[in-house]
């Protein structure tokens, strides 16, 4: 790998830090060489403020005049509420941008790199640019189709079941996969579940065992509201964020109960009798969400499925049978031939304890 | 890797490749080693004979004398069609054995390791016993409880259909697992399916893509005989071994039908109106069969894993959903609470072309 590689690869993994955390902006990562050594690191803050290269050129200091600044993203061009990121690398006197890819914003896009060569910094883009924009894809996607990215999870069984037929799923994957899940939740703006999964299993839906930190916004989808107002998800509301996207003839009583409690209710259109998933994400995407992680379960998992709006699928099989009768992982499709379905890619296979994780992309 | 370690380890790889073919035997490699060159390697043969001393000391001819023998399984110490080879070895003069472990069959195990030391040659065991023992599963399984070991195959998109509702099911995984599944069925004695594949599907089972080869015995489960006599089974049952495993109330013209064809019939004893699987894999046991590859269906998979007769488990899973109303891969288990399910230990999981292999054993 060369030197440029490697820098670069350090700025994209210091701004997938960031990830879950800096919504509606980018996780951007930065990282500020002179004659080789590290003089600045940073990545945007919780919140999306300050950026990643204010950060690393305030640790750089004087030692970023003449240094080379790796950014994971084009720099920000544009006054928002802080001065642009071009004017800063330029007022700090940096020689020369490595970046991987134009932010995909249209007030940015192709100007941040324009600025800077206009005022003589060499830039360098293309390197590692298909890494950034897995990375940025939840950003991407905000920006250029107006929702989030989504990543649905399943945990199943190696026969695809999630649950005993009387409902009996704890635990299917091992303390290793859990863990990983925990991870995953938290590298996400938000954690999303159907009304069923809300219903059967009174989840809390954080983010545990990986310290304090702030937690992901959870998301659960019911049409009329109809959800235990004695449950975990209703009881810690006023704490952890807790979103419910609904249809428009929920129950005025009820809305007012579950504002009442702290929840933020979300209004979405019907297909037939069921929330219409395009416009639930479409309203995720108004409220600034790029990064989704949906688990399930099996009727909520379908209908993403169906209306094609998965992105990423992350599965975790497990080394145990459950049988036909078992609650399937994947509700109905109405497929007839298998050429109707939507092929994903795999991206990796591992071992996570005593359980199979595999992902795949579309 | 020591140097006994890298020997040791090519006659197990070379003992491998009989797998399949030398039932009711088990399949050997045999590397001579003099002065850490190798003058002789042999594995058994197809059939069963000549064993894979014979071979590699024919080969090392007097290169023998004071040479290494690393053998993948105790050499035999009985008198059966030909002189064991415990004889061989000490005739040929050889100064040293390896080999991993005791051979498991109550005529040999010990026996010949005691009269190699007798004939004053130095005998290492213990290396690699727990590859040995893995290769030579099926062999000690037979020999051991009188039964085969039994590999499980699902091929299944990721939520664990095998076909849609409507039956269809080609192809679910891409042509690279295909491909690997016909290799797992040529290290096999025989390939085993229910009636309803055979009446749903018209397989051939045999192993394709690999050249001329002796192809492994084709067992099919049904209890009356109730299969398609005009089918691709049928029509090869005088070229390729066909076996039928049937109930004892079969009828008469349909056992008569199927022996004309040339299919060999063996009778089982039923557990309510199922055969009795144990049964099966007893009476294939005594047939000389070590190791059976099951492909399925979904009613099949379910009995033999109810019955904990299944020893193996590869699952192949793809990157597609085929939703609820699909095939299930495995038929109704009758479980109440996850914890009545046998736990399967992943072995291993990769990438293979666009789908998933993972192999678990119990
Ligand atoms: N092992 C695991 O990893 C895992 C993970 C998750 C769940 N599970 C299990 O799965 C079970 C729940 O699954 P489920 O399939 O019954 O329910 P679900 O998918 O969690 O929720 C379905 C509900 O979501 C609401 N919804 C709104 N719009 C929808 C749309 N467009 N499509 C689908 N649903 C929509 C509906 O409720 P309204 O009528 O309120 O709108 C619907 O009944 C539980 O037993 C749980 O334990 C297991
Ligand atoms: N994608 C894949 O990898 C794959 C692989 C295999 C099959 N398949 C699909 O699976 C379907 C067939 O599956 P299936 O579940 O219907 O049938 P199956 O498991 O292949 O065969 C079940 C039949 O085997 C006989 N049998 C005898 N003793 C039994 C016992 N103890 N337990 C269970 N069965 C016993 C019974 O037939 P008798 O009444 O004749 O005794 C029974 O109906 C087909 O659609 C096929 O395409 C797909």
């Amino acid at each position: 790998m060369s030197q440029d590689a490697r820098f670069l690869a350090l700025a994209l993994s210091l701004g997938r830090r960031g990830q879950g955390l800096t919504w509606p902006n980018p996780a951007v990562g930065c990282v500020i060489v002179r004659a080789g050594r590290i003089v600045g690191r940073g990545w945007t803050a919780p919140g999306g403020r300050p950026h990643a290269e204010t950060q690393a050129l305030a640790q750089a200091g004087a030692a970023a005049r003449g240094a080379t600044a790796y950014v994971s993203l084009e720099p920000c061009a544009h006054h928002g509420e802080t001065p642009p990121c071009t004017q800063a690398l330029i007022g700090a006197g940096i020689a020369r941008v490595v970046a991987p890819l134009p932010d995909s914003d249209p007030r940015v896009s192709g100007q941040g790199f324009e600025q800077l060569r206009t005022a003589g910094i060499e830039v360098s883009t293309g390197l590692l640019a298909e890494e950034a924009a897995r990375d940025h894809a939840g950003f991407f996607k905000r920006v250029n189709e107006g929702r989030p990215a989504l990543t649905l999870k399943l945990a199943n069984s190696f026969d695809g079941r999630i649950a005993t037929a009387s409902g009996h799923s704890q635990w299917i994957t091992g303390p290793e996969a859990r863990a990983v899940v925990h991870g995953l939740r938290a590298r996400a703006d938000a954690v999303m579940v159907g009304a069923g999964t809300a219903r059967a299993d009174d989840p809390m839906l954080t983010v545990r065992g990986l310290g304090p930190r702030r937690q992901p916004v959870r998301i659960v989808t019911s049409r009329q509201l109809d959800l235990p107002l004695m449950s975990q998800l209703a009881r810690t509301a006023g704490e952890v964020p807790l979103w419910v996207c609904h249809g428009p003839d929920a129950d005025a009583a009820l809305k007012e109960a579950w504002t009442g409690l702290g929840a933020k209710l979300v209004e979405c259109a019907l297909i037939g009798r069921q929330l219409d998933l395009r416009a639930v994400l479409a309203a995720l995407g108004r409220e600034g969400l790029t990064r989704v992680f949906c688990e399930g379960g099996g009727a909520l998992a379908a209908s993403l499925l169906a209306a094609d709006l998965v992105d990423e699928l992350v599965g975790f099989t497990a080394g145990l049978a459950i049988g036909a009768e078992g609650l399937p992982s994947i509700g109905a499709l109405g497929l007839a031939q298998l050429d109707e379905a939507r092929r994903f890619t795999l991206v990796e296979t591992r071992a996570i304890g005593g359980d199979v994780m595999h992902r795949w992309t579309r």
